[in-house]
């Protein structure tokens, strides 16, 4: 940030009075611009024992396989946004069965949100920031080609509650790699 | 928004090549401004059979009691986020004991997810955020001086849910008011 969005001006970086850490602030208009961590919502898709996965047809990660996720837009509930990034990259329509899993990823201010999801049908096919979708048994999951470490996480996290059976509510960090 | 913050030109509200909404858009330098939803996090702060209130010092809702919550901040996680409001404004120290529960409020772009924990101690005093903090059995509860609705829901679910002796992650949404 480099300009105030509400009157152009430049702006400085600086602790604002009565406040304990550093904001983007301008001195001619006095508006403080607090930035915060943006929340990604996404589906874990079920179709009997198999999962959905999309390969991405977009950088980062392109040509990894994924679950489908994507920022929560205003105005939208966090189930509503994970129907639509599943609709949106993997063409598929999704009951949402819970919220499962939240993922602090704080070096690059995200926060994930994974819902447990089951297919409507098996009408699905690529959206454009997809090559493939597919349906994959845990024991095919392509686990050397999974595009984030929080996808990645999150599967292991799935399959360790499918075997006991239950599903709780989880949450974990993702911390910078070493 | 008026203004670029990369580049300080005015902006233009309009749908961009290959998106399905309007965003802040700058012509000068090319640069999007997506914009999305906070998440608001804090805490149901536990000592023995009784919760830990602030009653407010500030708009909104200035004099009602609230339960310590506020907007995460970048590079730290959702737990954290909601030790630091309870320390803010209670100047109470707390352990997470769960992710408890996440309201939608859609209309002000709002995400909040509550913890329980508990009070390592009941060395609390308002902080510059709140008038008063007490702990309140919940005959005590002032239902009728509760801050927001969201903070009302998450009072009213806790109960029902400590009446059947478990604490499941819930969701809900809080509507525009009719």
């Amino acid at each position: 940030m480099n300009f105030c969005s509400n009157c152009g001006k430049p702006v400085l970086y600086q602790v604002p009075p009565g406040d304990d850490r550093s904001r983007y602030c301008c001195e001619a208009c006095g508006e403080v611009h607090y930035q915060n961590p943006k929340l990604v919502v996404g589906s874990i898709p079920e179709s009997d024992d198999k999962l959905l996965l999309c390969r991405r047809a977009i950088e980062p990660c392109y040509g990894m396989w994924t679950l489908p996720a994507g920022y929560l837009e205003n105005g939208e509930t966090a189930a509503d946004g994970a129907i639509r990034e599943t609709l949106e990259e993997a063409q598929a329509r999704v009951d949402i069965l819970a919220p499962y899993a939240l993922f602090n990823i704080c070096h690059v201010n995200q926060i994930y949100l994974m819902f447990r999801a089951r297919l409507k049908d098996n009408n699905f096919r690529p959206g454009s920031e997809s090559l493939e979708v597919k349906l994959f048994r845990e024991e095919d999951i392509p686990w050397e080609e999974i595009a984030f470490r929080v996808i990645d996480a999150t599967l292991r996290q799935y399959y360790a509650d499918r075997k006991n059976g239950s599903f709780p509510f989880r949450m974990g960090n993702i911390a910078i790699p070493r």
